[in-house]
C-alpha cells in the first residue's frame, strides 16, 4: 500500500510554480496577480482565504484581498465583480464561497468573467471542461488530477467508480477521468444516493473516488484488491484528541481499507493540501494565457 | 418487445407545440421566432436546415433563414451572429454545422449570446446542463430524454450504460442521466473505444444509450434481458434496395437484439425525428423566458 502524500505533492507543485514565476520576470513579463473578495468575518472563509493569499506569496505570485462587510448589497457585490473583471492587471479573481443569503451566489458566479474565473465555477468553464475545451477546473478535481499524474498512476482503460455526483466534485471527476485526454480515457460508473446497489458498484473500481460527504462510508468489502482510493470526505467529527474537539473524517474507513490499496490518499493530508494550490495553477495558467 | 416510435412521438410534441404557440397568440404575445444561418450550398446542411424551416412552420413560429456562399469570410459571419444576438424580434438562432474550413465553428459558437443559443453548443449552455442549471440541451440528448419521460420509463436506480462519449451525444446522456432530476437519478456507466470489457459492461444496463457510430455494433450477447435500448447510430450504409442507393444502420444489431429489450428504438424512426422537434422546444423556451 502506498500512501498519496498531498502535503508533499502540493509543496512540490508550488516549488515547480515558484521556478515558473521567476521565468516570467526574468522574462520581463508581469507578476502573476489574483484578488480574493471576501463577505463578512465567517471563521472557515476568513482562514481559507488567508491560506490562498499566503500560497501566493509563497509561490510569487502578487495577491490582494478585497474585504467587505456582511450587510454588502448584491449591487455593490456585482459592480466589484465587474471592476475586477475589466482589471488588466489581474489574472484571476475569487470570490470566496459561501456568501450572506441576500445575495446571489449563482448571479455573482455567472458575472465574473469566464477569462478571470480561477475558481472554475461559472458555467463556461463548466462547459468547456465539459466538452474537452481548455479550462479553469475547479480546485478539488483538478488537485486529484495532478495527484494521479504525479503518482503516475494510469487511468486508460481503466474502471473508475465516483461516489457522489456534487457539481464542486464527483460531475467534474467523472467527466475528466471519462475524457479523451493523457489522465483520461476511464471507463467511468458515477454512482451516489439513489443507486440501489453502491456497494456492488464499488467493488468494479479499479480507481474509486469517494465524494459523498459521508464519513467512513466506503467499507472494506466495497473496494476491490489492489484498487486505488482518493477520499474526498471531509466531515469534521467531534474527537478528544484534538485541541479543537474535532478532526477531519474522510468518506473511507481508512484503517480497514488502506491494506487493500495500491495507493490511497489519507484525510487529512490527502486531497486536502492540493486545493489552493490548484488555485495557484489556474492564476498562472491565466498569467499565461493558457486558458483564453 | 415495444418499438419507441419517434416519428409519433415527434409529431405529438409538436402538436403540443402548436397549442403553446396559439395561447401565447391568443394572450397578445409574439409568434416564436428562430433563424438559421445556412453557408455554402452542402446537400445535408440544405435539407436538414430545411427541415428544420418547415418544422417551425408546422408549429406556428415564424422562421427566417440567411444564406451565405462558401467564400464568406469569418468575420463577416461572426458580425451576423453579433447582429442576430443583439435582434430582440429572435428567440433564437442556429449556425448550421458544418462550416467552410477557414472559419473557426469554435469561435462562431462561442459567439453566440447563450441566451439565443437553441442549439445548446455554447460552453455556457453545456456548463449549465452539466450543473443542473436551466439550460439549452442539445438535440439529440434531449430529443432522448423526451422519448424517455413520454414512454413513462424509469431511471431513478437504473444503471444506465452510455456506449460513447461524444460531445453532442454521450457526455449530455450521461449527464442528463445521473441528474439529481425527474428522469435522471439513474447510476451511469460511460464506456467508448477505450474500455476493454465494453461488452460486459454494456451487459449490466438497464437502459443501454449506442452512440459509438458503429453500425451493428452491439451485439445479442451485450444486452440484459428486459434492458430499454436507445440507438443513436446513423451511419449511412450502402443498399441495393432503396433508391438513393444507401440506408441508415443504427449502431444495434437491431433484428437479432430487439427480441430481448423491454423497449427499443429502431433506426430510421427512433431517435432521428426527435432531433429537429428538440430545437423547437428549445425556441418555445426561449419564447417563454424559461432557461434565462
Amino acid at each position: 500500500m502506498n500512501l498519496i502524500d498531498g502535503k508533499l505533492t502540493s509543496k512540490e507543485v508550488r516549488k515547480d510554480l515558484a521556478i515558473e514565476v521567476e521565468k516570467i520576470l526574468s522574462a520581463g513579463g508581469r507578476r502573476p496577480h489574483l484578488a480574493a473578495v471576501l463577505v463578512g468575518h465567517d471563521g472557515g472563509s476568513e482562514s481559507y482565504v488567508s491560506g490562498k493569499m499566503k500560497a501566493c506569496e509563497e509561490v510569487g505570485f502578487k495577491s490582494s484581498l478585497i474585504r467587505y462587510e456582511d450587510d454588502v448589497t448584491e449591487e455593490e457585490l456585482l459592480a466589484k465583480v465587474m471592476e475586477l473583471n475589466e482589471d488588466d492587471g489581474l489574472d484571476g479573481f475569487i470570490v470566496q464561497l459561501p456568501l450572506p443569503k441576500h445575495i446571489s451566489e449563482e448571479k455573482v458566479t455567472e458575472t465574473i468573467n469566464p477569462r478571470k474565473d480561477v475558481d472554475g465555477f461559472h458555467p463556461q468553464n463548466v462547459g468547456r471542461m465539459t466538452i474537452g475545451m481548455p479550462a479553469f477546473i475547479s480546485a478539488t478535481p483538478q488537485g486529484i488530477m495532478e495527484l494521479l499524474k504525479r503518482y503516475n498512476i494510469e487511468t486508460s482503460g481503466k474502471h473508475c467508480v465516483v461516489v457522489g455526483r456534487s457539481n464542486i466534485v464527483g460531475r467534474p471527476m467523472s467527466i475528466l477521468l471519462s475524457q479523451k485526454s493523457n489522465h483520461g480515457n476511464a471507463t467511468v460508473t458515477v454512482c451516489h444516493s439513489r443507486t440501489p446497489n453502491i456497494q456492488e458498484v464499488c467493488r468494479q473500481a479499479d480507481i474509486l473516488i469517494a465524494a459523498i460527504g459521508l464519513p467512513g462510508f466506503v467499507k472494506e468489502d466495497m473496494v476491490k484488491e489492489g484498487a486505488v482510493v482518493i477520499d474526498v470526505g471531509t466531515t469534521r467529527i467531534k474527537s478528544d484528541k484534538t485541541k479543537s474537539g474535532w478532526k477531519l473524517k474522510g468518506d473511507v474507513d481508512f484503517d480497514a481499507v488502506a491494506p487493500k490499496c495500491s495507493y490511497i490518499t489519507p484525510v487529512p493530508g490527502g486531497v486536502g493540501p492540493m486545493t489552493i494550490t490548484s488555485l495557484l495553477i489556474n492564476t498562472l495558467k491565466s498569467a499565461k494565457g493558457e486558458v483564453y
